[in-house]
């Protein structure tokens, strides 16, 4: 070839590189983000326990878009959402706290924030992440978009160092969490800034074990192990004053192993009362949401697990322990009767509803699937493949307090 | 040149553009999209009534992103959000419905639906968009995607065709709207598919002129203009049975010209009260959630429009009629007191709380701006210019009935 021949197809090849380079670089994006475009209100993950992978859906289309693998041990992993509602942040059993992007359904940070974890919660600015600790115990805060340590807030008391538990997002840039060794529950408040003042409340009870904040914020309900009754703490009261309520609680036909207790976050608001999976027994009790004395109980299928409202609060879903846990009985509030059960399969571990509550979604883990219900007519709409799913995350999450 | 320069020069220029253009397409919408991919669970729109346009921000940085323009006659505006909240559908008082893409800032599709209207909703499930029209008057319902009409529902009564007021989503893919003429409430269920099955209330009260349904879905109240009182429905009831309630409500001092009523979807559930602003008078009534009957007032600083609930339901932020427009009140519910009063500017016409309640938004219509406050220490946070801004709108409300 002559010089600017040579020249010339060297030129061509340069050029032809850049732009493959350039349209294949916009097809990769296109391809992954694999609809363009999209609005994030609609997403959520499924847990698959086993494996330590997420998937993320789209629950409008009801189907996967991507499953994210890496997060470490998931066998009781829980979630919060960023709120703009594009990163999950999934707390993980072995300490792993993973911030996951949505959109792009990959880990964008993750960090070994402890040895053994439980639990996490947002601020209701959406700024801080906190995980609550049995290894080393105590209460770690992080930078919501570095996954930076924003502050440690160890467990100590006169014993020495405590496992926490039931960590919730209160309002104002609160955390709340419990004791387990010491039976106290400490609220740490960050409105100052990123020191918190943490202020200590002791004689919560025995052991307690898990806790609950209502929808608005404004009650933190402990469950004990080691003594019956429940702790419920009226956060717009001063000063702050703990009080047991349901004293008959906890007493079931025989004393349950701790991980058998029932999810406080369960407890499900509907109307004006509570619907409270029963300790030890096959009962649902309900509780008036006023004055937290108990005002009913319906007699279910099994062990309760879960007791979700839809977000109505006309009916309650409620799943249950071995070996009742293929089945789903639905509860109407207005009557306590139950109107629908079935078997979507078996070890049905976790029931998420729609922000308007138009389906359900419910993980059933040893059939490998999320099933998805009309919440109305209990019709079936769709299902997605899971490898052993256990909890089910709406990012519209991000927008509740006491989720 | 020799001809294989020309070439060489001739094929460089043909690159060059391609890749120019290649290059200024992406740089095009990355201007466009202003920060690349991105969640949608944080943003917004603000009404711009006087000029037709909204602006769509980022409520997490306070800032705007989008002017949109091009929307007809927002003198009375609202908007509803689709479940992705990608997509906001604003309703124009000359019949438009504008479908605006908040990720491009752009309109996505827009048609003239009727005459002269007031008001929309969106169906629990997302798919459906239903407005209410004076003119020529009664409901049309739209598909959510391509705004393709579903379903025409005229407010045939005896006396002729109807205006429709009130309209609001109720679960189970309902809509329910009140007849002015007629004094009639009508509930249309799209459970079925896109044929409406309606059920006709009759006797509700003369000249329901606007109303509101519960956060929960179950009770839809209609105010009256024609006589004083209100009228509940129980949607929960079978056979459903209005009830009037609040005897009382509508006796002022002087009787308001109906652009004057304060609006309904102000009504605030704070706790187990709703705040509810009087009507001719400056006061807020306090009125229990679960027997509708008044169980005290607070003096407030004028007529007040809206009382909105901070979303714990501690707090009621209360804005006020001409000529007390330029002040805002906040009240606690559980003492009652007035806590705080400021004067945010000119005309203020509406508040709009982050869905978990961290900081409130005040459009300031005659100060061209909306000011951003702490919700907890009212410590101004931002401030966003807007042409004389009325309504405020974040697209969380996507997950929430009776918004």
């Amino acid at each position: 070839m002559t010089k600017p021949l040579k020249l010339l197809s060297g030129l061509i090849a340069v050029f032809a590189t850049v732009i493959a380079t350039v349209i294949s670089a916009s097809l990769g994006n296109a391809e992954r983000a694999a609809t363009g475009p999209r609005g994030t209100g609609d997403l959520g993950i499924i847990i698959e326990r086993a494996t330590g992978s997420v998937l993320v859906f789209d629950s409008s289309e009801r189907r996967m878009l991507y499953r994210v693998e890496g997060l470490g041990d998931l066998s009781h992993a829980s979630a919060v959402f960023s709120r703009d509602e594009r990163f999950a942040y999934v707390f993980g059993r072995d300490g792993g706290l993973t911030k996951v992007d949505l959109l792009a359904g990959s880990i964008a940070r993750r960090v070994m924030q402890a040895g053994n974890s439980i639990g996490g919660a947002i601020s209701d600015d959406g700024t801080l992440i906190a995980a609550s600790n049995y290894e080393p115990g105590g209460v770690r805060v992080f930078d919501a978009a570095t996954l930076d340590l924003v502050a440690d807030i160890p467990a100590i008391w006169s014993g020495g160092s405590s496992k926490t538990i039931g960590l919730v997002d209160a309002p104002g840039r609160r955390f709340v969490f419990s004791l387990w060794d010491a039976g106290e529950t400490w609220i740490a408040d960050f409105a100052g800034g990123s020191k918190p003042v943490v202020t200590k409340l002791a004689g919560i009870g025995r052991n307690p074990y898990d806790a609950l904040i209502t929808g608005n914020g404004r009650h933190y309900i402990a469950g004990l192990y080691g003594e019956d009754g429940l702790t419920v703490i009226d956060l717009w009261q001063s000063p702050l004053a703990p009080r047991r309520i349901l004293s008959e609680y906890g007493r079931g036909e025989a004393k349950l192993p701790v991980y058998k207790m029932p999810h406080l976050e369960g407890w499900a608001l509907a109307g004006d009362r509570f619907a409270l999976p029963a300790v030890g027994r096959h009962e649902v009790l309900w509780v008036d949401a006023r004055t937290f004395d108990e005002v009913g109980r319906t007699k279910v299928h099994g062990q309760p697990v879960f007791a979700v409202a839809r977000p109505d609060g006309r009916h309650v879903w409620v799943n249950f322990a071995h070996p009742d846990n293929d089945t789903i009985q639905v509860i109407d509030t207005h009557s306590r009767a139950i109107v629908a059960e079935w078997k979507p399969g078996p070890a049905v571990l976790h029931i998420e509803f729609t922000p308007r509550g138009h389906e359900a979604w419910v993980s059933v883990r040893d059939g490998n699937a999320v099933e998805i219900y009309d919440a109305r007519t209990f019709e079936k709409k769709g299902r997605i493949e899971a490898q052993s799913p256990s909890g089910i995350f709406l990012a519209a999450r991000a927008h509740r307090t006491g989720l």
